[in-house]
């Protein structure tokens, strides 16, 4: 398949003044023809069209993005992919990403969604700090604090709506490095399948490692999942194709 | 679903003389109604019967096993699981576990296996030896070295096959800290599944952390996969339930 035979229709929605959530919806006519048939259990037998129309030859290896993982069926958490990772994400099959980060989504980044029929869900959550925006002090005395890294609950909340809608998926989270954002969404999502705190840390800490951060970890221990209950209802079809439970 | 209500058949089996696989067969005749009705988005709405017939609170949260993980559809890893994570991997709905260490699996493990109608696959491999069996040296000198650690190819090669088969999915990998010998089969998988080395070894040195080995690493570069490329051949429904192709 290659560009020219896709019809695309471009849609970008703002949802209110505030930008919580920037949507860019791709559809394409021959959505249902982009589905990979690169069978789990065999490598790629045959030379592939990546996103720009170009041969995926049969012995490149991919390249998942860095600290890329299966999170849940249907839900994967990497860092900022690029071009060299984009043969690799079309064996996903995505339906959707989620973008943790304010900056503009990349150019070759948005072709391949639109290429790929893949709708971009943009939660626009600021970055660490760097230290010298927090030393304090006189001429002759500083301290140096963690700054205070403010997750937003209302983002990591309607993000975590867009991650239990099985319609979004196969979807994947990520933020620059696929440690702290991606890793507090995750982190809650958990908290909503009800892993027990211990869990839920240890896994953050596993992508995050010597960066993790208590201001995340106390983010995620303090996030209200109650709320997100009602959820269950609305997604009937939220575990997905597999016949298993989980 | 209490443990009365089950009809149990036990099979024991034991492939060849040299006992590379050791196959237990559970089999249920109440197996479907197993399947745990825990959708993914929502947490426990009721109490629910863990494997010895007590009720897991719906406040109670799930503690996963040490490590796990999501690898792939259908396939999980993690360390040893205990008695305390048999209500998180009852959510699984698991099909079979393959357990990488020679000794006995536990009395509390084998009977939530033939309570929950899991199939145990054993491969009996060895684990790190002390470095004080590896020490060298005279009265004076000692010469501390990574000691050789084998990682049998046959042994890992025959559990990738049972890896690879869906009809053993969903299946959980374990050893006894998730870290080396689970390490070494899931980059096995990653290499069947074309994945640079670069990604392979990143993801082995996520669960592995300080432990990482570079004799693993070896094993994992030198193993060769194009001898089970057949597999995808007889393996056709291998990609699980999703309608995603990965």
């Amino acid at each position: 398949m290659t560009l020219n035979s896709m019809k695309l229709e471009v849609e970008e929605r703002q949802e209110g003044g505030d930008e919580m959530c920037r949507t860019i919806e791709v559809v394409s006519s021959t959505f249902a023809a982009k589905h990979y048939d690169f069978d789990f259990a065999s490598p790629p037998s045959a030379a592939k069209e990546d996103a720009d129309g170009d041969c995926h030859a049969e012995d490149d290896p991919f390249i998942p993005p860095l600290n890329f993982a299966m999170v849940d069926n249907g839900i994967f958490r990497s860092g900022f992919p690029d071009s060299s990772n984009f043969s690799f994400l079309q064996t996903l099959g995505l339906r959707s990403i989620i973008y943790l980060c304010p900056e503009p989504y990349p150019e070759a980044n948005m072709e391949f969604l639109k290429s790929n029929g893949i709708k971009l869900f943009q939660f626009g959550i600021e970055g660490y700090k760097p230290f010298s925006d927090h030393i304090l002090g006189s001429q002759n005395f500083y301290i140096m604090l963690e700054p205070f890294v403010n997750i937003p609950d209302d983002m990591i909340r309607e993000a975590l709506k867009v991650v239990l809608d099985v319609r979004n998926h196969p979807v994947l989270i990520h933020c620059k490095r696929g440690k702290h954002r991606t890793g507090c969404l995750v982190g809650c999502l958990r908290k909503f399948q009800s892993w027990c705190l211990t869990s839920v840390f240890d896994e953050y800490q596993r992508f995050a490692a010597a960066k993790a951060r208590v201001s995340d970890q106390r983010f995620m221990e303090l996030f209200d999942v109650s709320t997100l209950k009602h959820l269950c209802h609305c997604n009937s079809h939220v575990r997905g194709g597999n016949d298993h439970a989980y």
